[in-house]
């Protein structure tokens, strides 16, 4: 009944055998809610553009792997935040305007034989009742609806002039159409007046990779006289995004416990001679057998390899007297947490790496401390950042790593990033830079003695004076690399480390190491 | 010692256990070789192109996941053929009429900033020492090179006309830079005679994603009248790529030892009650902890799933009686194996799985009796997918669900693939239709019982009086689906099946079944 009894009764057995926590059944809210948190959201959206807007959402596209291989499918954030459809070559439009309909989805039709081949396609039946979305059309419709709205459009989608010959012809309204002309009459009166918005994703830059469809089909409304002003709806999305509703929250904390799980096989297994990949494969093993994904490429980081702030091949092994440095997050519906344990190879720290270490995390507990309404993320003495840097600036003075315990600059060489950032739908989530209650953001300083560090310096008098005074110490933490990173929701009162099941105070990790590695000689982790 | 001692001595405790087979350490020829692999294989590309040609590949482009956050990096199957290289920004040209350099790579230049985010970028000496290229520049010099080799182009590259003003200045040559006019003096030449042949790798259609870039940079070299012709490099992939070195086969024979422990392991699994993803979770934790990946999406596919050919989303639940078809393999290196076995998750086949199973097992041995030298995959006689079908199409009649033995019609209805192809750095690798020794190939025949199939039939009254005839037999089968796939080495002599450590037989699946399960009750999988 051993390593088959818990694989397949891993939720009950296991989780009642008290030794190995496994991450529960994902939360009731998850599906219970769901239309009626998407139907909120698109009410949220049509009231930011206005009764002159249009919004048009295309679905992601495939990422090819190699050849004709692509990645797993994965549904553009915005789209899927206003849908909850994991359909490719889908589109979504908001009409706040429109007389009868004002949200729509164009899906591709399904197809009996592409199905035997790829698998289900959805029926306009399952996207209504998974998008609470009631108008669904067929994509070859896509065209017919567009230069209804749009007339000036039919000079890029029919250039040849369609059925009816050059100009003035009537597309839409035949025997068995829609009545796209009747529906949206002042959406058509809007183009024809030019007072028309039409909002999309747009690229940040123009040559980027993303988005580009978007971009090319905007330019081309643009180009055709259409009546159209183009708007980049990721302020939209910014706004309505950063703050998480209820259900957003019970997502993000399965995403947070199915990463915990995750974490308690690696505390076990990550002992000398193992390779990083091997926890990686641990890390994606659960999130996988827990319906989740990772929500970005595990790090893996062991030795020196943790002073690299995104190490991701993970190919080296770790030995006794190592730290590995994992920053590694489910991502569940879409959902991402993230949160970076640092912890030692042999199971207990040496007393470098813990002078290190305990920097890092009370300058993490001074940070997480600031997560209240109001506060910023960084800048002002209120901020997350300045709480943070104030403590690691104090604790690397008293190591000998700084001179001057006010000197940014110094801080620099050893803590080199931001002190956080929102979570959601992206890792990096959208957000600005004001706490409110809903946002939840990771806090996760970090201290990383980089062998190079005193090679790169700025070619200034301070900064010469600065490497030859500290060098001493720098010999003796080199190669250290520590950043402890938790997940906190901004509440009204207290900020709440919902990633706080995995430990992080020194001794707890030490306890925790030794607690699971007995039991994995008795009981075969789950 | 249970868990942690096996996972941490895998290779050496478990491997002499004598109940679990893991996958034995990379071969030795996989580095010792491949400075040798790699030179032969420009070498014979340079020939392919002729001293009037020049090549020039791309590294491939990051692909992105969501928000900031990218895929993880796989580099581009023809440049990594001719490179080994898996750094990103990277460019190679190859020049066969080069007066002393005739391969160069341009690399990114190494930035200690951004080195401490995204980890270690290769130096000048490690690309020398992994490719056995000798001429690496950096990545800032490729302008100055292009325009020293074809003058034209800086029409495009320095629109502005560079430092010089307006046309006629010579770039090159300057204090320090290479002398790039008096080594490609040739290729100048033939740039101004108009007989440069330039190689770069073309999307197969315009508008195509991939490839975009190369499309754009060869579009303009051909409008600024730079006396150059544009050629497709793919060809000269096909023909180099299809046929495997030493090297390459014990490559891709470890792809296949990692798929056949992750296999071991999902039959030990694949208990009633476990989620289709739950397999995945098995052999995505196995291809990562043997340092490989998935050559292509996991596919786990129970019940009626079976019978789309390519189930990705694995959300099912497994019962007893179903049958579980795993299409599930290991790249090694970018080497990709492709193996699908179907097992009963009972651990006994139903006596109509096993009729469907045994007609698709003695096709496949049919087809992978005609993987030799000269014969085609598809095609007359002797093809391989001939031999296949006519054991379906006989054992198809035998059981009710063909009224004539003889039509390939009929025999679409429940078998509506490829009987295989090519397998390399592609899954579905480039390869021509005839057979040669040093190929690889899968042979892969499938039933498919699929609940809908009567329904879309071509409405003739041929295929209607099909239906009525074999309703019964249908309704008998219906929802199983059933593929075996192996990878075949095309030898001098007997076809080489290098996936054969993965049982197929019916009887063998039933017992291996038995064993590792039994095997899992008194001893921690590995």
């Amino acid at each position: 009944m051993r390593a088959i009894g818990l694989l397949a009764l891993a939720f009950t057995a296991v989780a009642a055998d008290g030794v190995w926590k496994v991450a529960p059944p994902p939360p009731d809210s998850w599906q219970r809610d769901r239309v009626a948190d998407l139907t909120a959201r698109r009410k949220a959206a049509m009231a930011e553009m206005g009764e002159h807007g249009m919004m048009i959402l295309y679905a992601a596209e495939a990422r090819n792997y190699a050849g004709d291989v692509d990645w797993p499918y994965r549904q553009e954030n915005n789209f899927f935040y206003l849908t909850g459809l994991t359909q490719p070559g889908a589109t979504l439009v908001l009409v706040p305007g429109g007389e009868k309909t004002r949200e729509m989805v164009f899906l591709p039709a399904a197809d009996a034989s592409r199905e035997a081949w790829t698998g289900h396609m959805l029926t306009a039946g399952e996207a209504r009742a998974i998008s609470g979305i009631q108008e669904i059309y067929d994509a070859s419709q896509w065209n017919a609806f567009l230069t209804a709205v749009m007339p000036r459009t039919r000079a890029f989608l029919m250039p040849g002039g369609g059925r009816g010959g050059r100009g003035g012809v009537t597309v839409t309204g035949g025997d068995s159409g829609p009545d796209w002309r009747g529906d949206f009459a002042r959406t058509i009166e809007d183009s024809a007046g030019g007072r028309l918005e039409l909002y999309m994703i747009l690229p940040p830059v123009p040559e980027a990779v993303e988005y580009r469809r978007e971009q090319e089909f905007a330019g081309k409304v643009a180009a055709s006289g259409a009546g159209v002003a183009i708007r980049d709806a990721s302020g939209i999305f910014v706004k309505l995004r950063q703050v998480k509703s209820p259900r957003e929250m019970d997502i993000l904390r399965h995403a947070v416990d199915i990463t915990a799980e995750a974490f308690q096989r690696t505390f076990a297994a990550a002992v000398p001679g193992t390779w990083e990949y091997e926890l990686q494969a641990q890390f994606e093993m659960t999130f996988l057998r827990r319906d989740g994904h990772w929500g970005y490429p595990c790090i893996v980081a062991s030795g020196v390899n943790a002073t690299t702030l995104h190490y991701e091949s993970n190919r080296d092994r770790m030995k006794s007297g190592d730290l590995v440095l994992m920053d590694d997050a489910a991502e569940f519906d879409q959902y991402s947490a993230d949160v970076t344990r640092t912890i030692p190879v042999s199971g207990r720290f040496t007393k470098e790496q813990a002078e290190i270490y305990r920097v890092v995390y009370d300058a993490q507990q001074a940070g997480i401390g600031k997560v209240r309404p109001g506060h910023p993320m960084t800048g002002g003495p209120e901020s997350v950042g300045a709480a943070a840097a104030e403590v690691l600036k104090k604790g690397l003075h008293k190591l000998g790593l700084m001179t001057d315990p006010a000197s940014e600059e110094q801080l620099r060489v050893w803590y080199f990033h931001g002190i956080g950032h929102p979570i959601g739908l992206n890792v990096h989530d959208v957000g600005g830079r004001e706490l409110a209650p809903g946002m939840v953001v990771t806090v996760e300083p970090g201290i990383y003695i980089r062998p190079d560090a005193l090679e790169h310096l700025p070619k200034t008098p301070e900064m010469e004076k600065f490497a030859a005074a500290v060098r001493g110490a720098f010999e003796k933490y080199k190669g250290i690399g520590v950043r402890i990173e938790d997940d906190v929701e901004v509440t009204n009162g207290e900020p709440k480390v919902i990633s706080s099941a995995i430990p992080s105070r020194l001794e707890d990790v030490e306890g925790e190491i030794a607690r699971v590695r007995a039991a994995a000689k008795t009981k075969a982790m789950p």
